[in-house]
Order: C-alpha cells, then sequence, then structure tokens
C-alpha cells in the first residue's frame, strides 16, 4: 500500500524564480510543495476545492526545506511527495526534490492541522479520507 | 489642490526580487504598485482595509508598466503616486519609480473599478470620498 | 504562416495566487505571460537558456494587462500567446488567457528589446530567428 | 552582548501575500525573515552587497517555519531575528514573529553556508566578521 501512496509532479524552473546568484531562490521550495501536494491528492481522487467548499482547509503549521544542491533555470524537476501521516486531524507530508540527473535537490516537509473557516481546529469528514482508501485499494 | 493629491513610497529592492540577469525581475512592479497606492490611501485617510471591512473592493482592471532602466540589488527606490481620477466607481493611478540616483526606472499606471463582494460593479459610499476631500483641505 | 505563429500553455491556478478577494491576484498574469513566452519560444525551436548562454536577454521594456473576468483557484486556464513582431532587436508577444469555460479573462502583451549582458541594446545572431523561420516552413 | 545580537524588523502585511483563507499564505514567511536578516546585518555594519560584491554568499541550506497562529491583512507585524551562530563558515538565525498584540505567530531559523562565486563552500574573511565585532563593542 505504501508504495502507492506516493506521488511525483514534474515542474520547469522559472526564470522568475531565479535569483542574481543565478539559481533558484530558496522561497521557490514552498510553492513547489503546494503544487504537488495539491496533484497529489487529486491523484488520490480529492480537488482541494472540495475540501474547501465543505468548509475544511489544510492549515500548515510548519514547513521545513533543506537545499542540497543549487537548482537551475529551465531544469525540469520532479517533486515527489508521499503522505507520512494523513488522518482526519493532521498531516505531514515529505518531499523530495530530484533534478534531471535524478539528484536530491531539496528535501522537506509539511505539517497540517485540518481546520474549519474560522481556522479551528476540526476533523475531515470521513467522506475525504473515504475516497483515498477506495483509490487505493484500486490500484493494489 | 493638485500637488497634496501625491504620494511618495520608499522600497529596499531586495534579493528575492532579483532575477538571473542580475537585476530587479519586471514582476516586482506590480508589488511596489501595490504597496505605493495603499499607503497613499493611508495618507489620505482611508484604510483599504475599511473600504473591504464596508464591502468594497478596488479591483484592479488593467496594469501598464514600462521599464526605462534597470533596478540593482539594495537600491532605495521611490515610487511616487498620484490619481489622476478617482470617483466613486473609477479610480486610476500614475506611477512613476526613481532610483537613488533620481532617474525614472519605471512609468505605470492602474485603473481600478469599485466592486461589491459579488464583484459586481458598485459606487463607493460617499463617507470614503468625503475623507479624502477633508484630508486635502486640511493640507491647503 | 501567421496562425502557426501562435501558442496555447495551459495553467492550473494555484492557492497561493489567490488574495483575500478570493480569486487570483492580478500579479499572477505576469509570471503566466512568461511561461507561455518561453515556451512559445521552445515551441519554435529556440530554449531561450540558449539565447542567454549566447549573451543575450530578451529584456522586458514594456508590459500590459487587462482584466476582464476574475480568475479562480483550481481553475485550468489557457495562456494563448502570439508574436505580432519578432526581428533580432525588438520584439512584442500579444497574450489572450481563457477560463474553462472558454471566457477571455485577460489580455495583454510584453514588449522586448534585445538586450547583451551589459543590459545594452544590440541584435540577436541570426542563427535564433533563422530556427525560427525553419520551423514555421516545417509546418506550413 | 547577547541582547545586542537581536534586531526587530518591521512589515506591513500586504494584499498580495494573503490567500483566499483571507491570511497571509505562509510562503511570505521566508520573505519576511529574508528582509529581517539582511537588515539585521546592516544594522551590524555589513551591507549584503558588499558581501556578493567581494565575492561571497550566505546560501541558505535550511529554512524551518512554525505557523502558530494567523496572520492578518495589513497588520504591521515585528520579525525579531537574532543570530545563534555566525562564524565564518556558518550561520544560523532564528525568528520570531510578532502580531500586533505581540503573540508569536511565526517561529523559525534558517541555516547558511558560506559560499564563492561557484557555490563551494568557503570562508568569509575577517574583515566582515570584524566589523560586527566592532559593532558590537561600540554597543556594550
Amino acid at each position: 500500500m505504501w508504495r502507492v501512496f506516493m506521488f511525483s509532479y514534474k515542474h520547469r524552473v522559472r526564470y522568475y524564480e531565479t535569483d542574481k546568484m543565478g539559481v533558484a531562490h530558496h522561497s521557490s521550495f514552498v510553492y513547489w510543495f503546494e503544487n504537488a501536494r495539491v496533484e497529489f491528492l487529486r491523484d488520490l481522487g480529492i480537488d482541494y476545492k472540495d475540501i474547501e467548499n465543505a468548509g475544511y482547509n489544510l492549515a500548515v503549521v510548519e514547513i521545513n526545506g533543506r537545499f542540497l544542491k543549487p537548482v537551475f533555470y529551465d531544469e525540469l524537476i520532479s517533486i515527489k511527495v508521499k503522505a507520512s501521516r494523513f488522518d482526519g486531524k493532521y498531516a505531514k507530508f515529505d518531499y523530495y526534490v530530484f533534478n534531471e540527473k535524478s539528484e536530491t535537490v531539496v528535501k522537506g516537509c509539511t505539517k497540517h492541522f485540518v481546520v474549519d473557516r474560522e481556522l479551528k481546529r476540526v476533523k475531515l469528514p470521513d467522506v475525504f479520507l473515504n475516497k483515498i482508501k477506495e483509490k487505493l485499494q484500486e490500484r493494489e
């Protein structure tokens, strides 16, 4: 089951992501992680938009990024994301960014609380988690 | 009256605003214009937050930027903004960005419609425009 | 020939692109235009990276955006780009952004000077323009 | 000595920093930390520009942010930064972001290696560290 609980998202490094050191500015990883996470959820059968329309959000409560190698303009990088935990109240995602040479360039994680529209901690309805379970069963 | 209808906002060019050409990426002007416009309104006695809390927004319907000279890292630039028009339904702001040598580096404008929370065009209540008029009279 | 001189780039509107009005912040168009332009050039056989490695840049000297309709989170928008002019010294690109209902949501253009590493105006070597010509001939 | 090795930077939360949850997007902390760090160094007598012109950079090798409370539009936040370590090869900065009610809203750190223009690890010349020492002695 674990292996399918993983997703890879491709991103082309943009000129506006670079800074005058000539490489991608370290802020970029936040956006890469978000893109990978949202597409991962979509792949698991959940549109983040639907979570939000139902009155919930996965608020980011912590983010961590380690920059192992510079990332260059126009590189087609892969962001691998896995859910190391995702119950109805809390989620943790781990990320590994690879360059075209398959070198790990960034590692990191995000931690999330499920919150309602008033940003209070709540539990995500089972319907969303069940969707993931179904999707994973399909793939087994 | 015209002269006071103008405001100058200072901004330090940040590393994350530069790109690998070694100068500020052209996207930065959008943020500089927004900062200058919001502080200009504050100087005229209007918190943009209050406009929004009252149910209104100054939606940007057009933006234009002309980049005359490169803008360098760590320069302390001045963004001059004036309201070339601001009635209750429509506003146009003009912007002139100067570097430390007082050279004009960017010129541009933004055009705005007043909209409500459903993004429909409406008229801003007179209370906001009257605040501006009072402020301008004080300064004369 | 004109029809092939056009390119369409798809983009998923991201959460970080939205603002508290609930729609994409107007700054986003700058990045959409850049992505579309760079992929358009790639489609014409030119990697922007190669232009830069040869010592040249297409410096943006003007940008214009008109926001016709709000753009919503998670919409899959199409950015159509065409080169209304592109000689060795100057380029103008026109952009039309469409939402999923095929409504035009943003229109705009960028104007560019070809510059060298010292940001002086120069002429792009014919090798780059010839590549485009070849590509267009292939498609006729 | 420790107390002076600390700096506070003020920032007005911008509309473009918010997202459709109605609060500052978590990516903003990267920029707040950078602004606070660079102004902290300036306050210690070092222009980051001078470090770079001398051929060095403080490359970010790790960043961590914990988001304790939502940060709202137009709040005037304070970013406190201290150097928990800063020798010629490695630096670690700690950050504490406070809202107008003096509540801690974000905590985090950045870790840096000193690198040269080829992004190789090197040692920062003593002249920069001596400047800091002098500045700190002045204040004692």
